[in-house]
């Protein structure tokens, strides 16, 4: 693993000072978001459907002109590998270009065309790295058509198999192995993948938080593990004029009750993180996105509640606490107003911890090329989350105006972008390691 | 007005004892609820409906049966006189035979049929009083086809023109005069109608006060006044979990917090009017039975609340501070999240404070004939209030099981409801007067 602090004593100093060409990264952007234009600046490339090809085919066009060896595997993920001086497993990066029904234009795409490129910049120096560097793009990450999300880098490190994958059904009743074999994109290279030597993301933040810090370049540490449960409340239903507040058993008034201390939860345990008991940024939210009262009245007490709560945590002990801590006041609650509680789960996922060296690496790259950084967990899922199984991986961010993403008025300006993608290519160079001057020359 | 205790002192004894006949009372009531009857232990005689029509022949026939002087007016109230030996106004009791779709079988029933057979009693008795005595069904109490409720007595007592009325717009898309007219009820006496000299209604709770106390009359104070208002909030959609709590702006988290404050405050003033602050038993309630959240996804952080509030007090000046202290509430946890909050007014009826000296006289008759006895106010409306306008007014409650109402699952036990109707009897006969016994004697 490459040391923080080496890319400013490059072998032969090439690196220094070094950057993609802006321009070109945005224009490749904007042709990629030609294809499943939504014309409000959006972006609709569902997993295996035409749009989805169409953008396919344009990235691997481009992967093409920059000779690299292009692979596509069962499930559709597709890496294009760059050479290095050496054999041995490559430095990746990518994500992914499937987008949500109402999507933006740089979920997703900007870690693919930054990683591409970085290898544009690198053949226009005429750097080779000693260890190969690879670009990949996975399917169906977004999992708005196939749910689960992160479906082909999960197969990819081994977490699902092709046949589970394959079998995913789609909202519309299809099938993913169907979807895929139909758009003609399933090829012939076996999952699980090859693991990397490392993972490497650049990705919008799709979160608030860099722009309110005014900070450029968001150092990834982590995704955090989500809880997502239902929790159905039962009382009475009673005439909200005749009946005293003593007697009734409002599930309704339980739910809310709930939903405040699910809040409360949240900041005691987030407050607890940020004053030093944990990891600096260790952010713990908590959500009530969901609540419906039965039967919804303005004069009936309601007899029903049901509801979602949304817990999420970098640190699995952390996140098991905060469960533990709503169930005990739901129960407290409940038994007060005389309601009974049932909780069906809905989702558990671990947090993932990306590699300290990695994460280390990023924050130093950033800051050596003058750019203000924050470490932060993330708090939607990622592929590098799924590499992280099977090499160091991390991530970079850059910010995302007013936190808005999975919408057409996603954005993120053009300098922040490209700033991003010059951390990306010197990540990368730092990871794969430049090769000795002789060895690049003959290679430029 | 006559004073409490008089009964018991009768110029010649002969009310000590005297009851109604609580057989043919079950037996008219089991009569009436076979039209209608849904099968399930229900009845739906929604207004102006042919069963409606089909429940009026039935009690109309039963008032020709005892001979009284049967008027039908413009809006279908029926009231039926027994002439009293003197002139003047007649004291009136009653309510209404209307339901909603889903009724039972006593909600509004029990008040005309009991009445009817205290005339009967009466008359079984050779018993004449000095004032008239009349009792009526007014149309449409419920407001379940047609908006609003208590629309017939409300004509009665001049709080709405026959136009007004015959206006009302049904949930059919009808109109209450064309449907009144359509079944033959609308009848050819102007209102509104000549005030009576007392109006008195039995009526079963509908709420769970009575039977949870074991007592086995409700004194009935008042009618509560009632604020319905919807409340919006609006926030910001957001990411739960890409967006720290500090930087949201939860319109559910906000329409929780004012779900709790709601029934908080609620607590607090019922429980300062218990203390002595006010009078006994004017219970405080507060009720948001409606909030739905968009766009009520599990990950999502809502970006709208809309909720209603329901709060009731038999004291305007309690009801008004609760809707400042609810409205303040709001302001400062919308201001707290970075949420707005709108409000828009539903329905505000002032509260009506029945005539102390009926309160009273309902009381004191209970206790002498027996009875447990309990003063409480109403949570719901009735004919009563209406009737309160233009003449001292009072009611009389019987337990609910329960507290159920509106649905088939309506019960009170059969002595519960015979002895309301003996509690109307002597309470009717108290403000009548009986006459002297010569008087009496010629008319049996």
């Amino acid at each position: 693993m490459a040391a923080p602090g080496r890319l400013t004593t490059t072998p032969d100093g090439r690196l220094a000072g070094l950057g993609v060409h802006g321009g070109r990264l945005l224009d490749r952007l904007a042709a990629l978001a030609a294809v499943g234009d939504t014309g409000d600046g959006g972006n609709c490339r569902l997993a295996c459907t035409d749009d989805d090809a169409g953008g396919r085919e344009l990235v691997v066009g481009w992967m093409h002109e920059l000779g690299l060896d292009v692979r596509i595997d069962r499930v559709g993920n597709v890496v294009g590998v760059r050479d290095g001086t050496e054999a041995g497993a490559a430095v990746m990066t990518g994500s992914h270009i499937d987008t949500v029904r109402t999507g933006g234009r740089y979920d997703g795409t900007l870690g693919v065309l930054a990683g591409l490129e970085v290898l544009r910049t690198l053949d226009d120096a005429g750097i080779r790295t000693r260890r190969p560097l690879a670009v990949a793009f996975f399917s169906n990450e977004e999992g708005a058509r196939f749910p689960p999300d992160m479906l082909g880098s999960l197969a990819y490190a081994g977490g699902i198999t092709l046949e589970e994958a394959d079998a995913a059904v789609g909202i519309d009743g299809s099938t993913f192995g169907a979807e895929l074999a139909r758009i003609g994109w399933a090829g012939e290279v076996p999952v699980p993948g090859p693991a990397p030597h490392a993972f490497v993301e650049l990705h919008i933040e799709q979160g608030p938080v860099l722009e309110e810090a005014g900070v450029a370049i968001g150092v990834v540490t982590g995704v955090q593990g989500i809880s997502w449960r239902e929790l159905t409340l039962t009382g009475e239903s009673n005439h909200a004029g005749t009946t005293p507040l003593r007697l009734r058993h409002d599930a309704g008034l339980v739910g809310a009750q709930v939903a405040v201390a699910v809040r409360r939860i949240a900041t005691v345990l987030g407050g607890a993180r940020s004053q030093g008991k944990g990891p600096p940024n260790s952010s713990m939210v908590g959500t009530v996105g969901s609540l419906r009262l039965h039967p919804d009245l303005v004069n009936v007490v309601a007899a029903t509640a049901t509801m979602t709560v949304d817990l999420r945590n970098t640190d699995d002990d952390v996140l098991a606490e905060a469960e533990r801590l709503v169930a005990a006041e739901v129960e407290a609650l409940a038994a007060a107003e005389g309601v009974t509680a049932r909780w069906r789960p809905l989702a558990r996922f671990a947090p993932v911890t990306f590699d300290p060296d990695v994460v280390a690496l990023v924050e130093a790259t950033a800051r050596a090329l003058g750019s203000t950084t924050m470490r932060l967990p993330s708090g939607a899922g990622h592929d590098a989350q799924m590499l992280a199984r099977v090499c160091p991986a991390g991530m970079v961010f850059v910010p995302s105006r007013a936190g808005i993403s999975h919408n057409p008025a996603e954005h993120t300006d053009p300098d922040q972008l490209v700033a991003g993608a010059d951390v990306l290519l010197h990540v990368l160079v730092g990871l794969a390691g430049i090769a000795a001057a002789p060895l690049v020359g003959a290679g430029a």
